[in-house]
């Protein structure tokens, strides 16, 4: 039978106020990359969001992020790579005492916003990231972007690497996605976003928007809760996948 | 032969700019309280003050605090008690993480500040803070100022104590701190500094401003390394304390 | 004819992420409420919230608040009173920035959530608010709950007072609020709310939850924008008083 | 008779936290870069700053930087240009309010570290930065690195430009800085020193490592106070200067 991974990024609210709906999302999801402070979240939210995911049996990530809150992670940041690689280890040890009060553990750790896109050319950054994440702890996998020089970097270091997908989003033959606000960025019909999923599923590879096939060994596909709509979309990815009896659990 | 734990707030450099001379401190004291980046400190601070507190022997304590950096954790704060427990326990996974890249670990707790002061009376506060250390681990001590609210906590929860003096503050008959401002609140004559921690050493008393003997069962004392002059009040108390043949060391 | 002053909290949005229907709100009330970056809020979300204020004729007023991002200015800080005033005195001037851009002013002044409540009776940080707010302008109003040290302190101060009441909060007889989670808190039908607000804009007064009659003297009513419900709910007091013939608009 | 504007970066402390010797150099200099809040200071040294200042005839400029306390302004950021604009603008308006409140106005403004630094080519942030200043008042002159597309955005948009030089870094033959850590890139002699500032107070010219001269037409030069021994650097340049018959004083 057919698996895949399905990822949100969760634990997004701040002093209060909800940015996505992460309690329907964990009834849907098998990862949860849980927000860490440093662009989004709080101990409040992140406890809140680890004892449920571990409830409902989700992997647990680390959504480690550039310290800024103000940007939410969004801008690029020409950090110190040392002081990168110490914040990714602050980030992921913070949300470790939470699965740790809650009998479990930060499974993998997945790069937020800007430091995502930026780690998929610079290396001296991505060196950081994957220095951060083995000074925790070399068993973590990491979710990257195939193709790009944090994959290299991790497997040199010796980490598993989980490539990840884009339910929603569209891709160009080459891999990278269309930018947002062009014709083909977002795929809003859930019966193309379930088709992509599928796909996934079955071999890892993506239709891009001139129709040929990318075969980028995707394992995991994210998708996102921070709107209703984004919810029912969701939703009908999954009432899809039971339907093809594609199984949605970790790679982990 | 008597022992002393010398103890002393380090790591409280942010954004690169000093505080204090944690390099000299950690080659006089044997335990570090260590800022965890809600009152000051940050991940590359927290980073170097572990490494050198590990290989100098110093014993490794998360100094935790509310998430006040614009008061530098001094204000009383009426926090939601889950969310104090919380913020505790997120402060001391961040710290560990650093323990555990040098090899080492967090050994016990301090609270910074307000909210020290805060709970020896606050018991909501006081609970919170010690679900939070015991949610981590229950094999961490807590350092606190005796006679309070919070001792009593600790030791219903079964967590270790250990009780706290501070070298240069003068004390009420009630064993409380003279207010800073009043005569009497500061001790700043070496000799003095000196003979109040070899009593400590020898039997946990503290002479008080009126001449009367605090029976406190001190088994740390809190020196400071905010200033050339307090870097070397300490030293004086060091060389005292080695010609009196009383040896620094943690109790843990 | 009657009129009546109707005010909201505007401009909480940080990082993009929205926290109330700040547009759907600006074309319904006379006076905003504008968070000024301490407890929500950021730069962009203060100009554009002054900009819509300002086209739509509605007063702005500053939201200042204890800085206290991570509880959205909900608990109570122990500040140093001297460091408070200039706090307020730094929000102020920020929003003013804007309103200046914009062609426009600051018309008042409205502490927020925790600062709110604690200026009701602490009289030495009632006179910090004000003390900052005089060193910016002395032209400018100040927004407060009736009867507390902060009208006191205000109208000795020469300040201009607005006494402001909730539209949707149950109250007890002696002028406090009802405590949130007991019964009689909040009113949530649509014609008792407008009622409330009908009878303030004729003679300020407000029905008590034992039936009693609070002379207050309420010259602005707060309504509530962060979430549809609550913006349904401002939408259907708005038109009750259209039907009486009551006028909505500022008192500056 | 010659003259020349000194310029510090003063303001700096947080938390109570001293950075450099504010109250030393506000005796020596004709100009202050104030810290807003942003990348470091706050209302309370903000406010001590301005009076300060106000009393001993200092000009007061903002100095205006990313919203990075973390990176203490010192890290590139990819800014959205309009939300620049606006923290540019939030800035001054925040150092206003403590000026008007002293009896006095911000008279210039100058970016901060890496922001100072970007806008030297990267045309869209020094719109945004020139944009958010003429938001707020056109008379505002602004102080740059002569020869940068700053210079030329600020002089098309109708501002007054302050050429500076630095008292105590290498030049390049191309008018650059030497980079810091590499040799010539900073000048400890005071004599040194004195003569570099002589020479710009006569005709705004400067000696690069080469021997060669720049006419940079220099008319503030950014003198140091973050530690002991460039507090007394700054006295020997303004001891060498009243010898030479040089005043000191603003531009503005």
């Amino acid at each position: 039978m057919a698996t895949i991974d399905l990822n949100a990024d969760l634990g997004e609210s701040t002093a209060g106020n909800p940015v996505a709906d992460d309690q329907a999302m964990l009834q849907l999801v098998s990862s949860a990359n849980i927000a860490c402070g440093f662009h989004a979240g709080d101990a409040r939210t992140m406890s809140s969001t680890v004892k449920t995911a571990e409830q409902q049996g989700v992997a647990i990530g680390a959504h480690v992020a550039y310290n800024d809150p103000a940007g939410f992670g969004r801008r690029f940041m020409d950090y110190d790579p040392a002081e990168l690689a110490d914040e990714v280890l602050y980030q992921i040890g913070a949300l470790d005492a939470f699965a740790r009060a809650h009998g479990t553990d930060v499974r993998y750790v997945k790069p937020h916003g800007a430091l995502y896109n930026a780690i998929v050319h610079h290396r001296a950054q991505a060196q950081a990231v994957i220095d951060g994440i083995a000074a925790f702890n070399r068993e973590l996998a990491v979710m990257l972007l195939p193709g790009g020089v944090a994959v290299e970097v991790a497997e040199h270091a010796g980490l598993s690497v989980i490539a990840e997908a884009f339910a929603d989003r569209g891709y160009n033959p080459d891999g990278s996605l269309v930018k947002r606000g062009t014709p083909g960025a977002l795929l809003t019909d859930p019966e193309a976003v379930a088709e992509r999923v599928r796909r996934i599923a079955e071999d890892g590879s993506i239709v891009a928007i001139d129709g040929s096939v990318l075969h980028v060994g995707a394992q995991s596909v994210c998708v996102h809760g921070d709107s209703p709509s984004s919810v029912q979309l969701t939703e009908a990815v999954v009432a899809a996948l039971q339907r093809e009896d594609v199984s949605i659990r970790s790679v982990l």
